[in-house]
């Protein structure tokens, strides 16, 4: 049953720290903010128009299929055989690009979810997952749903297969909080996976598998010490802490102010804490930020519970 | 607070299933059967002494300190600076050597649990881990919890660290049901861990990770489906099967009979797999027997729900 009265929709989608240490490809989760905003609204024109673009200093192209929300949108619109409606929609990003903070899934997520919801609502949030990861895959040519799922679901969720869209939704811990700081650096999501091995020995496979198991059992069973033993990342973090400037003394500042685990968002720079409780998060975002403002690096830091519901509507304006 | 009033206990250690497909070196379950006995009672000379050995073909040796029962139990001794004590062991084996089915584990378990409870139970089962790991390592020189962990505690039991003896018991899903099926042959572990891999591609390590954490996901949320797409193992499987003659022929015979996934327990030969209900279970373990039967391979089936208790008392006689 389709729902059609919406003349606009802006929603937000909000920024997700993925991989989690132990969890690289498989797991990720969604913070309050920062987030991009997209709005979407019915016009006469046929065909989907991209109208305007804030916060992305010009850099991002108005093509809806050069464009990551717009990519989204269009294959959502393309399964459904509607393509000829006539569809604006303004994108205003509100996260730095190349951040590991999700900010093209997030755009996607965005795209596929105003559309969406402006035509009825004929699909769920979950089923909209291809098509949120078709527009992520246009902007950075790999297909992974740690940020896209997080995103759009919200929670932490799990990813048994990215190729399947395999992919559980975790109840994340009352208490769970996160803080994330993002440095003014630019790492180039090409770059960061480079540096990683094709090869790794079998052991650290192992302690891998290990942790990570570890981490989503202490999810589950809400069990933070376990979380806290589990979270370490013994393929990635190790070559990736070159790209970011003081990252092993970001790391003691994080577990000196009480952090369960401190690693790498996605593929960085933005640095994340997970922590029980909001205070001993809103110190360990400060300490972790003091380590970069030390050395003159600017920075962002975010502190919020784990955001358990992903991408939602902020306004709606029904038709006249 | 001590009990001691009993003069004579017999225990029994179950059969268990290591690695679990994806989960190798980090999950195990117990089963019902088989699994091996150990009797011990007090005795007026000091020291512990092997008195008995049955089910072994003259394989064991007597002297405790070279046995895989005797090492735990003098290894749990010496921590409690007991090794004075007089007491008399038989150790009942019922279940093959190399077999895949952890019979070294159970007879180490079942050696520190017996002398526990004899000398009024000072630990608790967690804490006689590592007497029995110390038991198991003397026989296979390795240190690996993913049998004895299981046979002690029951269940499903995940291992974060080997080193760190961090387990967790996970409740095993109501209808859960394993068919053993162990073919008359034997498997070295060493040959076993001699054809792995020393290294791995990411692209397998983190297949196994999203398939690891499937699993643990599909058990803790009594999820089947997610259960069945977690159980693929692409490290230890691919080359292990080589060693278990028949082996896909076995799968494609468990897989036709309805069983959710189908791999090799532990180092093998035996195969398990796991099926939702005890009748499935029943028509996959015969299913899997026929493969080795055609062949004219003697085998043993065992189909049981997860044991979710491991070792325990059979008999305890009180002190006259």
């Amino acid at each position: 049953m389709l729902k059609e009265a919406v003349q606009e929709v802006r929603v937000f989608a909000p920024a997700t720290v993925a991989n989690v240490a132990c969890g690289y490809d498989v797991l990720g989760f969604a913070i309050d903010s920062p987030g991009d905003e997209v709005v979407v609204r019915h016009c006469d024109k046929p065909g989907l128009h991209i109208t305007s673009i804030t916060g992305d200093d010009g850099k991002l192209p108005k093509a809806p299929e050069k464009n990551t929300a717009g990519v989204a949108a269009l294959d959502l619109l393309r399964h459904l055989g509607m393509t000829d409606r006539g569809i604006e929609m303004e994108i205003h990003k509100k996260m730095p690009f190349g951040s590991g903070l999700g900010s093209s899934a997030a755009s996607a997520v965005a795209g596929a979810y105003a559309v969406n919801k402006l035509i009825g609502e004929p699909l769920s949030k979950k089923q909209l997952l291809p098509f949120a990861m078709a527009g992520e895959a246009s902007a950075d040519g790999a297909w992974h749903a740690d940020n896209v799922a997080p995103c759009l679901l919200g929670g932490i969720v799990f990813i048994r297969s990215n190729d399947e869209l395999d992919v559980s939704q975790l109840p994340a811990p009352d208490n769970l909080w996160a803080a994330v700081v993002h440095p003014d650096i630019e790492i180039l999501t090409k770059v960061a996976r480079e540096i990683l091995p094709v090869d790794i020995p079998v052991a650290n496979a192992t302690q891998q598998i290990g942790n990570l198991g570890g981490l989503l059992c202490g999810i589950i069973q809400s069990d933070y010490g376990l979380i806290s033993r589990s979270i370490h990342d013994v393929i990635a973090e190790p070559r990736r802490q070159k790209l970011i400037p003081e990252f092993y003394k970001a790391k003691r500042a994080a577990q000196g102010a009480g952090a369960l685990g401190f690693s790498i968002s996605g593929a960085g720079p933005s640095v994340f804490a997970l922590c029980e409780g909001e205070e001993t998060a809103q110190k360990v975002g400060a300490a972790v930020s003091k380590v970069f403002t030390d050395i003159k690096l600017g920075n962002q830091t975010y502190v919020s519970k784990i955001n358990p519901h992903g991408v939602h509507v902020v306004e709606e304006k029904a038709s006249s």
